[in-house]
Parts: structure tokens; sequence; C-alpha cells
């Protein structure tokens, strides 16, 4: 019997890692013969990078960036040398998560550390980046890591522009000629679960600023900022990005990405399950186990327990889904190829308890599925 | 597929027969061509009458008489035609939950209800009688229902004797003379939960007096009352049951059963299974599902879902148990044959919250375990 776990994280109550692994010694209570296959995943957002290092053996690196506010900080990358790919956590430079609520300030805030992880990358040799979005403190439509990577964006005074989205009303022009060579070599993926473009009522400025500190008034001023950088930058490449489907992820980023490093935009748990292997693995496995904290009939398609059933489905394999809880509409997975879905609670309980007692819930209710897997097949 | 489901009732939320119709809703939803084999059952207490009238397809008739306290009331029995047998469950008309909290009175409660019960199944024309202990009020050893049935039980002074345990203190001679003749072909087999002896530290009145209302002094008055009961009992039938493993239950009711009828006495599920037929049943299925409120490691022996996975295990059936909650210890239970055992909650919640929705989400853990099974098989 083949096993293939792959879990997302179950909120803050486990990792991905940790609980691929639990499930594993769940399984192997039931099945000590089982062959299983660890693969925690993630959907891009908060935990992604360390699920990928985890699903691929990729090495866990830290580079000296500097935060959304400028100030000296580290920041975590995964180097994964057969495939000469580098791993990017925009969260990990530039993160919301990072910053204390009051410091919270949209026009301001700067992808330049993003740019110094690409630096990173590059000197290590890197042919490929994937770089994950989601969780950013920014809305500066990646100038900031346009500018660490050698491109100047000036004012009419020819003064490079302050840090942040606001400034960019200020630029002037752009100038790529002393952006890092070996960016045209780089193949980068982005990770990206929204669909929103770049300006306007569905833009970045718009949905995802008020939650970056953009009060109404900024998020105009930024949407002007940025329309008028989304000009500019037309101009300078001959090509248009604004209305791209993820353009407005990550504050601007899915533009950035986009427009200079002719990035591929793919939902998160695509690109995670590409990186993993999953397809291969699939065809091993006599059944998937995937899970994350909460499934529910909101958002289907972003959600790892979807992407992998439906990877599973076009592969004829059954899949198991473990959630925290099974929210309002979750039968809607049924559709979308998930053969079951089970929560982790073993009767009435406080979401503390059930925080606490993640690990042991997860060993518990694989066990007794793999049982009824076993007696089912026999 | 032929499935058998026979779960217990899920405490006060769902009865059995209510729990095993909302399991065939959930599995006809995975499978609606399934063969669906509905078999309610129950341990002997509570809800063990309708539980047994349901898997039987026996009729349910009213009887008219006195309750613990000597007050006229109705009690439900059943009568199953085709076998000539009545189920008379105890607690109908001497149980415990119809007496307020200060009506209980150990030493004056009485079983003359259920000799009256016996009266009407041998009117009937029954030639057996299922007797289910458990949930009395009584503390009598019978002596109530012998009554009801014909027997003199006299003082001194050729006087009948007060109802209740207490007055046995006083009897002098035991005449059976005049028992309804009857009874002498009457098949009687008792339900029994417990193994406690009628007398001493571990009997009936110590044990059981003071959730009836006895005093510690009560009880020493009761166990005395009871000791000098059974000693003219034995002198008068030439056979001492006193310390027969549960002549105990009921306030003594399984010495009266095994002493006067002769009763085999029986853990409740057994006997509950051997009327339901279970063994001709788990031939043919291919899955049993049970459950029942909790489950836990606690006193598995007279369990519902243990007596069924005990029987599944011999026929080589699996069995899958649904409960409120798995307690502390329940993993003991697939040692007794239990296949896998899951909660019904679907993630974190109260107490109240499962118990309303109980109906849905036992449809729902059905619906996914046979969708489970189902890819399993295939």
């Amino acid at each position: 019997m083949h096993l293939l776990l792959c879990p997302d994280s179950f909120k803050d109550a486990l990792s991905a890692q940790a609980a691929a692994r639990a499930m594993a010694r769940g399984i192997q209570r039931a099945a000590p013969q089982a062959h299983i296959d660890l693969c925690p995943l993630a959907d891009g957002g908060e935990g992604s990078l360390d699920a990928l290092i985890a699903a691929t053996g990729a090495e866990r690196r830290i580079a000296y960036v500097h935060d959304a506010l400028g100030r000296p900080t580290q920041a975590a990358w995964g180097w994964f040398e057969a495939e000469r790919t580098a791993f990017i956590e925009l969260a990990e430079a530039s993160g919301l998560q990072t910053l204390s609520a009051d410091e919270r300030d949209a026009r301001t805030t700067s992808t330049y550390g993003v740019g110094e992880l690409f630096r990173a990358a590059l000197e290590a040799g890197a042919a490929k980046v994937l770089l994950l979005l989601g969780g950013s403190a920014t809305n500066d439509a990646g100038a900031g890591m346009l500018a660490a990577l050698g491109a100047k964006l000036l004012d009419r005074h020819h003064q490079p522009l302050a840090p942040g989205g606001a400034a960019l009303a200020e630029l002037h022009s752009l100038d790529l000629s002393s952006l890092d060579p070996r960016l045209a070599r780089l193949h980068v993926e982005a990770a990206v679960d929204v669909d929103n473009p770049l300006l306007g009522r569905h833009g970045a400025s718009a949905v995802f600023g008020p939650q970056k500190g953009a009060t109404p008034e900024h998020v105009a001023e930024l949407d002007r900022a940025l329309t008028h950088f989304a000009e500019i930058t037309a101009r300078t490449l001959g090509e248009n990005h604004r209305a791209l489907p993820g353009a407005g992820a990550a504050g601007g980023m899915g533009f950035a990405a986009r427009a200079f490093f002719s990035a591929t935009l793919k939902p998160g748990i695509e690109l995670m399950m590409q990186q993993a292997d999953m397809s291969h693995r699939l065809e091993r496995a006599d059944l998937v186990i995937t899970g994350e904290g909460r499934l529910d009939g909101q958002s289907l398609s972003g959600k790892t327990p979807i992407g992998v059933a439906r990877a599973a489905h076009k592969a004829g394999k059954p899949v198991i889904v473990l959630a925290g809880s099974l929210g309002e509409g979750w039968e809607a997975c049924y559709a979308e190829g998930v053969t079951a879905a089970f929560a982790l609670a073993d009767g009435p309980m406080s979401l503390d308890e059930a925080v606490t007692r993640t690990t042991t819930l997860v060993e518990a209710r694989c066990e007794g599925l793999i049982r009824l897997w076993q007696a089912a097949g026999s």
C-alpha cells in the first residue's frame, strides 16, 4: 500500500510538515508495512516556504535584507541545488506580520528586501525562482524590489524616489539598463492566489491597502500613484500588464513579476504541487491524504486540499481530507474529487482543546481511516 | 453492498431507531443501491424496549399497572406474536425516572407493576418473556412482582406484607401455591448489566440503594430484609441464588427472576442481539455500523458497540463505531473487534451544538465513510 500524505498546515496548530509526520505515525500504527510518501504542501500563503523546503529537501538559507520599513533583518529562503531553483517568500522580507499594527503604512512600505532575496538567489546561481506572494505589508507594485536589483526609478530632478507606493506618483523615468543582467536568463514563477488586477476598484490599493494601514484617502492616492507607474512601465516595456488577473497580488507584486521578469502567475497550490513533482508521486499512490485547518464551501479554488483533490481525481486516485473543522458547504468538495472528509475532533470540544490536541487527533484519525481502508480492500 | 446498521441511542440526542435511519440516509447519498438492514439495538437499559420493538417489528402494547409507589399508571410492553414472546421493561412500570427526587424511597417502592406486565404477557399467551432490567426505583428483590402474580408473602400474623423491600424483614411465610400456573411453562430471559450479588457490600442495597433514596441506615435495613427474604426463599425452593452474579440487578430483580422463573441472566446487548437475530443478519453484511453517545475504555463489556463488534469479529465482518465522543482509552475497543471508530463532530463545538445537530452529523459521517469504503473496495 502506497500512501501520499500532502497536508497543508493546520493553521497555528500544526505546520504542514508536522501534520504529515503525525499522519504517518497514525498510519504506521494501522499498517506498519505501508509505503509512505511525505509531501507537505501549502497554498502559497504563510508557511509555504517551509513546506516547499520540506517537500523538496531544499536547503534553508538566510539572507541579510531590509524589511518593509527599511530596517536590517534576516530572511529565510530556499535553495534547491539539483534544479538550481530558489524559493523566495515575499513575507520573509516584506511581510505584514513582522510589523506592529501602528507600523503598518501602505504608502511607504517597500519590497526592497525581496529584491535583495533575488540578489542572493542570483549569486547562488539560480536559473529559476519560485516567488511566493501573499502576506505582504507593501503596496509599491514591486518598485522597491526593482531598485534593489539595479533599476533606477527617478523623479523629475533625477533623484531616486523615496521608498513605497505613494512616491511612485513622482516617477519621471524608469531606467532598466542597470538591472542585474542575470535576471534576463532567470525563469520566475509566482504563486498568486487572487485574481485582482493592479488598479481600480478591484485593484491592489483598494482591496488590500486598508489591511496594510491605508485610509480611504491613502487608497485613492496609492491607486493614482500605481496608475502612473503602470503607464510609465507600459511606455518603457511596450507591454501593458495592469489588467492581468493576479497583477494586484501582494500590493502589485504580481504586476512587477510579470512585467519585469516575465513571470508566470499560478495559483500557489499548483506551483507547489508542480515543484513537489506531485504528478509522479500520485502515480505511485493508492490513497492520498491531505488536510488543513478548515474546509468549507468558500473560495474552493485556492485551497490545498482542493488542488490536491483535483490532481488526484485526474490521476484516478482517492483522496481523504482531514480538517480541523468542516464548515458550511464543505460538501461541495465532493464535486472537486474529494472522496471523503473528516474533522479531527473526537467529540465536543473547545477550539483551544482542539488546537492543543491537534497532533494526537491527526494520528488517531489516520489510524482509524487506514484500518477502515484496509478492511474495505481485503 | 449489504450494510447492517445497529446503533444504540445517542443518549438524549437520538434514539437508536432514529440513529439507524439517519445512518441509512447518509449511506444512501453515497450508495443509492446499497442493501440496508436497520437493526437498532440497546444494552438493556433505557430505550431498550423501543429498540427491541423496532428491531423485531413487534407490536407495542399498553397495560394498566401500578407504579413503584402503587399509583395507577400505563406501561408499554412489546408483543412479538410470531415467537409468542413478550418484551417487558422494568422501568416502564417501576422506573426511577417516573419518580420525582423526593418520591424516591428504596424502602417502600415495589415491583408490583412488573408483575402486572407479566400478567398481561401471560394473558396474551406468551411462551417467553424478555425482561429488561435497569432503571428501577425499587429494592424489593421482586417481592412486589411475585405478589402481583399470586404469591402470598405473609407476616407472622398471616397478613400480606406492606409493599417494598423494608417490609421483607417481616416475612414469615412465602406461599407459592397460588402463583399463576402459566408461569411454570414460561421461558424468561433477563437482561442484566451488572455482576452484583443480591446481598452484602457489593449487593443491591449497598450499591444501588443510595441512588434510589436510601440513607446508610436504610441500606443496612434493606440488606438485612433482603437477607431474610433470600433465606426464606432458599428454604422454600431448596435453591440458593443469592450469590449469583447479576442477582443484585434492579434492586434484586435478577435474584427473583432466576429463583422464581428460572430465568437466564444475560448481558442486555447479548439478549438484544439474539432476539434481533444478529447472527444471521451478520452473515449477509459486508459492513456493520454501530454507535452510541460515548465510547471509552471503561466498562467495555456491557456496551452495545462492543457487543456488536465481538459478534461481528466472530463472523469476520468489519465494524465501524460512530460515537458522540471518543473518550479516554477508547482505542481498547480495537482489541474487541472494532475496525475503526469516529466521532460525529465536524469541528470544535459545544455539547449543546453537538446534541442539536446529531442527526445531520450522523448522516454526514456515514456518507463520508461509505464513500471511502467504496473507493477502497474498487
